[in-house]
């Protein structure tokens, strides 16, 4: 693996280290001073290192974040984490995210954040259930 | 970079465009015996090249589709895909995926499916809009 791979692991692994400590004068200094943060599903584009620091200090939830997958491919990082809520009243949630790094800093950011959905019917026959994963999907509504 | 990501960035590459071309026996001989696909969203496993083809040989609809990101890194590969219906029945979709390659196949792959939402009103003054991403977004419910 080239140096620059491996350096750029380690800024976005320490990137969600700081993410999930809320340090948000630590994650700025990782970010390059023109960083964009793109959030295609709602189509949200975050310009800037104030206003993503802004954002992410009032997102509602206090995040525990675990990084269970890194590839790193020269100046591109992709990301999959695991969020829980450390007050337990929000559902735990999945963030996959690309970067691209210059100089050693985070100038762009992509993430994805997939919802949990009940499995269709039409193609029970060739699938079998993840165990423990089943646990993320909403809970059916009580009977009454 | 090593010749073993350059071959597993191709192989990747090879597996999304016979996907696109529905040419399922080309989509098998990418992937290795003990082939494993996961939805985690669904809590899916997919066990072996013949279920798998079996669940996109019968999946709704007919996906062109159009690789927009890669990272590949030794023997993990990530990608970002946009899907589109060529039916036009159907939305277009994007999908997230990690695979990991096998003596130049592929031996695992975990998809996700992250869908459209609409952006939140309280982080409005933080973020601006994606020029062309709301097309993507589904279509409000007529007044009546």
């Amino acid at each position: 693996m080239e140096a620059s791979t491996r350096t750029h692991r380690e800024v976005v692994a320490r990137f969600w280290e700081r993410m999930s400590a809320a340090d948000w004068e630590g994650v700025a200094g990782l970010l390059a001073d023109d960083f964009v943060a793109e959030w295609p599903q709602s189509a949200e584009r975050i310009r800037g290192r104030a206003a993503f620091v802004a954002v992410n200090r009032h997102y509602p939830g206090s995040w525990a974040i675990a990084v269970r997958r890194v590839v790193a491919d020269g100046d591109r990082v992709a990301t999959e984490v695991g969020m829980t809520d450390r007050t337990g009243e929000r559902a735990s949630v999945v963030a996959v995210s690309f970067f691209e790094l210059r100089d050693g800093r985070i100038a762009r950011e992509t993430d994805w954040w997939p919802e949990p959905y009940a499995a269709p019917a039409w193609r029970s026959r060739w699938v079998e259930p993840i165990p423990g994963e089943d646990a993320r999907l909403p809970a059916p509504p009580a009977a009454t």
